[in-house]
C-alpha cells in the first residue's frame, strides 16, 4: 500500500541519518543530515521531528552510534548505548523515550553474548522496525475498516502519515471518505502536515480552525474522529497534542464516535501518570518571528493533554491481531 | 473609570474619522484616516476594525457625511444617508448593520422636520453615543459585580476594551482577578488585543492556545467565562467569534458559569436567524504572507458561531437598569 512521505520520515544511509524537517513543510521537503546522537536529540527538542519520527530517530540513532563504534570493545559499545539512552530520556517529557530506549537496550542485552555482536544487534533492530512498519499498515487497515463510504473523518494534529494510509485502504475498498483537519495551533501540524499530506495524496481534505470543531460537529459534517496518541496508559487513557481532550469531550456531546490509534504501554497505570510537557511561552507569544502578544505577557502552553478512557469509543492498537 | 484605548477605538475630529487599526496591534498603535463612508466600509470589510469599533464606524460615518453635506438640501442629505445605510448593510453579514443603520435613519427622520436639521441630527447622534458609553460602563460594572476576589476569568476574542474596564471596577472594589485569554485563531484577537490591553492596563493575564481551553478548565483554573456578542436574538441565543460555542459547551461540562455581554436585539427570534459569515479560505491557509497549508487546499472558516440560550448562565445586557 502506498505510503505518504510522512509515514516513515527518518532513514539511515551509510553513516548519515536523514530526518525529514517537518517544520519546513509545506514550503519544501528537506531532510536534516544527522551524524551523531546529539544532533538527533537537537532535532527532537526543536520539534523538527515529532511523534513517530521521534521513535524512528531514537532507533536509528542507536544503529548509527553502533556502526560508528565497530572498533570499540563490546563493553565500550554498551556504555555508549546507555549514554545515548540516557540523553534521549532527558530530552522531552511526554513522549515515552525511556520505554523506547529501554526496549532497544533490551534487544542489545539479549544478543550481547553472541560473537555476532554488534552486527546481530543492528539486524535485530532492522527486523523490529520492519515489524512495526507492517503493524502500522495493519492498524491503518483496521481503522479504515471502521469507515463507511461517504464518511467524514475529523483529525487533529498529525498521525505521521497514517491518515493518508487509512485513506489508501478506503480507496482500495472503493469507499469515498472525506477528511477535516484542525489547524492545530501553535505548530499548525494539521495545516502544514496533515492537510498537506492528504491533499498531496489526492484526498478530499478541508482545513478548519481549532475553534470551529463544535460548529462543524453541530452541522452534522463529522461522522467520526480519529486521532493519534503520543503516550498511552494501561487503563486506556492516552496523551496527545493539546486540544485532543476538548475534541473528545465535544465528540461525546454530539454522539460522534471517537477513535484513537494507540501504541502498547504497560508502564503507566493511568493518564494521571503521564507527564505533560509545558512548552516555552514564546512559542505562542510569537509566530515565525512576528510578535502576536506583548513581550512579558504570561502564557500557558501545555504541549499535550490527556483523554480519559471513557471518552474513547475504540482504541485501535498497533499490536492487535 | 479609566478606559482602555480599545474601549472607544474610533473618533471624529473635524472632517476626519480616526479608526484604530486593530490589525497593527501589538506592533504599533496606528489610526486609519477616513474621509468618507466608502473608506469606512473598507476598514470594516478588511477587519481593521471590528465588533464595537464597527458600530462606532457606522455612527461616525453618518455624522461625517452629514457634516460634508451642509450645502445640500435636506432631501439630498436624506438620500445620502440612505445610500450610506445601504452600503454598510451590504458590507459584512453577521454584525447587525441593518439594525444600526435603521436606528440612525430613525433618529434622522425624527428630527428631519425641524429647521435645526441637520445640526440637531448630529447632536442627537452625539447624545446617543454618550449614552452608550455610559451604558457600557454600567454593564462592565455589573459584570465586575459577578466576580469574587481571587477569581480567574476566561475570555475569548476581544470585547472592545470592556474586559479591562471590568478589571478596573474589580480594582476599585479591591478584588484581585486574573484573566485567561484564548489566542482566537485565525486573527489572534485574544493575543493581539485582549492580552495586550489587559497587560498594558496592569492586569494579570495569561494567554492560552484555543486548544487548551478544556485543559485549563479541568485543572480548576477558571472560575467563569465572560465573552462578548456580535449579535443577539430575542430568545437569548447569540453569535460571537468562532470558538465561543465550544467554550460554552465545555463550560457547561465543567460546571463553570458562562456570562455574555449582550446588546439588545428584538429583530431576530432565535440564533438560527443569525446569518453566519463564511470568510475567505486564504485567511486560514496562510498567515501574514506565510503559507500554512498547500495552495488549493479546501478550508472552512465560519467567522462566528451561535451559542444557544440554555448554555448561558447570565446575559449581562447593555440596557438593564
Amino acid at each position: 500500500m502506498k505510503e505518504s512521505i510522512l509515514f516513515w520520515p527518518v532513514r539511515l544511509e551509510g553513516d548519515t541519518l536523514y530526518i525529514l524537517d517537518e517544520t519546513k513543510i509545506p514550503g519544501k521537503v528537506a531532510y536534516l543530515k544527522v551524524r551523531d546522537y546529539l544532533q538527533a536529540i537537537d532535532a527532537v527538542v526543536s520539534m523538527k521531528t515529532r511523534a513517530f519520527g521521534q521513535f524512528l530517530t531514537v532507533c536509528y540513532a542507536f544503529i548509527l552510534e553502533t556502526q560508528k563504534s565497530r572498533d570499540r570493545t563490546k563493553e565500550e559499545l554498551m556504555g555508549i548505548l546507555k549514554k545515548v539512552a540516557e540523553a534521549f530520556n532527558n530530552s522531552r517529557p511526554t513522549f515515552p523515550f525511556a520505554e523506547v530506549t529501554g526496549m532497544v537496550l533490551g534487544i542489545a542485552q539479549k544478543v550481547y553474548g553472541s560473537p555476532a555482536f554488534p552486527g546481530n544487534f543492528i539486524r535485530a533492530m532492522e527486523g523490529m522496525l520492519k515489524g512495526i512498519r507492517q503493524q502500522r499498515h495493519d492498524r491503518a487497515s483496521r481503522a479504515a475498516g471502521l469507515l463507511k463510504d461517504g464518511d467524514s473523518v475529523l483529525t487533529h494534529c498529525h498521525v505521521s502519515g497514517e491518515m493518508s494510509l487509512i485513506g489508501e485502504f478506503c480507496r482500495r475498498d472503493a469507499k469515498k471518505v472525506k477528511f477535516f483537519a484542525t489547524e492545530t495551533r501553535p505548530y499548525f501540524q494539521g495545516a502544514r502536515l496533515t492537510a498537506w499530506e492528504l491533499k498531496r495524496d489526492g484526498f478530499d481534505v478541508t482545513l478548519i480552525p481549532d475553534n470551529a470543531v463544535a460548529k462543524v460537529m453541530a452541522e452534522g459534517n463529522i461522522n467520526c474522529v480519529i486521532v493519534g496518541s503520543d503516550r498511552s496508559a494501561k487503563n486506556g487513557d492516552f496523551a496527545n497534542k493539546i486540544g485532543t481532550y476538548q475534541i473528545a469531550l465535544l465528540a461525546k456531546h454530539f454522539g460522534i464516535p471517537f477513535y484513537v490509534l494507540v501504541q502498547p504501554s504497560d508502564k503507566l497505570k493511568s493518564g494521571a501518570d503521564i507527564p505533560i510537557e509545558i512548552r516555552d511561552d514564546d512559542e505562542i507569544l510569537a509566530y515565525d518571528g512576528k510578535r502576536l502578544a506583548p513581550k512579558g505577557c504570561a502564557a500557558y502552553y501545555p504541549g499535550f493533554d490527556v483523554v480519559s478512557n471513557e471518552l474513547v469509543t475504540k482504541h485501535i492498537a498497533i499490536n492487535a491481531n
